[in-house]
Formats: structure tokens, sequence, C-alpha cells
């Protein structure tokens, strides 16, 4: 399964929101504590403009004293006919400045419960982010 | 094993706090980013006088631009004798609008170490908060 | 395995802030609802100049209204040659003022993808905090 993240740090629709203190009014990724909130889209193909099949919603925190890793705690909520309502909890630390990273899948609600992937690799491209899940364990009832 | 919170988000025994800016001093549950931490009872019954037997505490905020879902980030600390110490270790999606809402148990501690449970499914009723966590897998040792 | 946490929390070096406002200036480590961003190295002994091997990044909030329990969520990730870029995913209760607590590992990435650990058991020392990992489950391809 592939998943596009659509992610706009500024603008009228942005999808993240910096919790902590802004001095200079600027989104501070870098600075160590500084937290964000977010609700990305997650579209079916690259096309941002593409059906949209889950949210990305959750926390994320430089967690870094060099600014160079984000701790982050999100909840991939679907909301396409197949898994709508159903839920992939994320947690990990993502390397801000590689192109490739890989996050955990700690469980799941829904049609995912038990799920436990081998985790996300991101793979970041200039606007926006894709997410390729690996093996997801099957369900066991 | 059914849990009852007793949650209580006013008055002089608030079990929730709210950790970012309240402009007009009330909670505000459906503003994106809005971050809180809980303390709340868990009771053996629906009555919030019966004994307690565990706490449920931990963060969380909300993470739906139009405020309808909240990213949880719980342990369910047990108090009672049979489990007290042990953990259950909880993230979601909480869908703050729907009555029936389900949440992943992503660890334990303790008597509950390597705990999965198929999730936990919260009934919300007016005043309080009830959980029934579905099948936990044993405990591999 | 066994991990050396060095936990510094004031001086130049300082590895935790609190993100929560200090009225007073001081860390408040059991005010309720109080969170901090840790980024605390993990050495390979006991003795804070020895050989570093990961770091251990993420949040932390004070999560009883008592102030004895704090909520934890971090990532240890490795920076050693043997495992560096893997991560361990670490969510728990953390009781302050006990000297043996435990915490939950939910997940990991890299070598660690699927590790679920008995927890840690993290055994505190004056002035920073031991960690022994119990048996991590082999990794399931």
């Amino acid at each position: 399964m592939t998943l596009y993240f659509q992610d706009y740090s500024g603008g009228p629709n942005a999808t993240v929101v910096q919790i902590t203190d802004q001095p200079d009014g600027l989104l501070s990724f870098t600075k160590f504590g500084a937290i964000f909130c977010t609700d990305d889209p997650i579209t079916e193909e690259f096309d941002p403009s593409s059906a949209e099949i889950a949210r990305a919603q959750g926390l994320y925190v430089t967690s870094a004293l060099d600014g160079t890793n984000t701790h982050v705690l999100i909840s991939i909520v679907f909301t396409n006919e197949k898994y709508k309502g159903s839920t992939l909890e994320i947690q990990g630390s993502s390397a801000q400045f590689e192109r490739v990273r890989e996050v955990a899948v700690v469980g799941g609600t829904g049609k995912f419960r038990l799920a436990r992937g081998y985790g996300i690799k991101i793979f970041i491209h200039s606007d926006f982010v894709i997410s390729s899940i690996g093996k997801i364990r099957e369900r066991i009832d």
C-alpha cells in the first residue's frame, strides 16, 4: 500500500500548525521542543487532486537538540469506502534532512486491528511526502 | 474487561486540563491543535462512587482541522490489588462526536507485558465514558 | 542490552527543556500537565564519558494529578555503528518517585522492525538513569 501525504506548511489551506510559540511568526521545524499538530490529506495518487483515502492526524515534536530529528505520533485515519473509520497508529523518529525515513506502525483499529507493519518508509519529494507501508501482519482473530 | 472512565472536564475535581491557551477561559475540545492532559479515575462499575481500579493518564490533542477527531496517547495505570502498577498503553483516534469509538492497545507493562488488544471500544454516556477492552493477547514469556 | 541514559535537567548542556510555562523559571516535574522534550545521550557504560550508542528523543508529560506519574513517549535512536538509524519506540508511565520503573517497547524500525520487548526496566541512580531492555522478540520476516 502506498500513501501520498499532501503536507502544506503554509497558506490558507495549511495542514500543520505550530503549538509552541513562534516569536518570528514562522514555523520553526528545527527548534528543539517545538510541537506541531498536523492533519494531512492522504491521496490515492501522487497528484494532490486525486481521491483522498485517509488523513494523517496527530502530533510531532522536534526532538533532537541539533534539530535533525522529529518524534512523530500520528493516526492514519482512513476515509475511503474500503477502510472508513479504521486507523493505523504510527510512532517514530523522522530524520528531517533525509529523503528516506522509516517510522513504526505500533497498532491499528477497525480493519487494521493488531496491525504491525515493518514500519513505513517515507520518501520525501519537493512539495509532499510519499509513504510506502511495508507488509502489515494479517489481522489475527 | 470493562473499564468505566470517570471524566470531569470542569469543577473543583476536574480530571483534565488544557495545556494550550484558552483565550476565553473555556476548554476548546474542537480547536485544531488544542492539547489536553488527563488523569481520569477508572472504576469497577458504572457508578462513579464504585471502587477505583485504575487511572487513565496522558495526553490528547484535537487533531482534525474540523475538530472532529482527537489523537489520544494514554497509559491505563492499574491501582487495584490485582494489577497494581501494571499498565496498558493506548494510542488512537477518537471521533469526538460518535458514541462508539475504538482506540488501539499498543503495549503494556507488568502483568500486561506484550499485551495487544483488538483495541478498546469506547461507549460514551452523558457524563462519563465506558470502555470495553477486547481480547488481550496472552502474555508471551 | 543495557542502556545508560545520561539525563541533565540543567546547566549549559541540559538534555531536557520544559515546553509549558515555567512561572518560577524552574523545571516543574511534578506539575500536572507540564510537558517536557528530551534528547538524552545513551552510553555504553555507566560512565558518562563512555561511548554514545543512542539518543533518547521525545516527549513526556506529568500525567498524574498528584505529580507522581509521567507519561513517556520516546524514540531510542541508535547512533553506533551496529544499529545506526534503527529505533526502538517507547510508550509508558514512569513513576517519578520509584527507583525501578517499567515502560513498554511498542515498536521499532530498521534492525528492530516489529520489536516488542517485555518493556524496559529503568533503574534510577542519583544523577542518571540505567535502563535494561528485556528480551526483544526476534524480527519476524
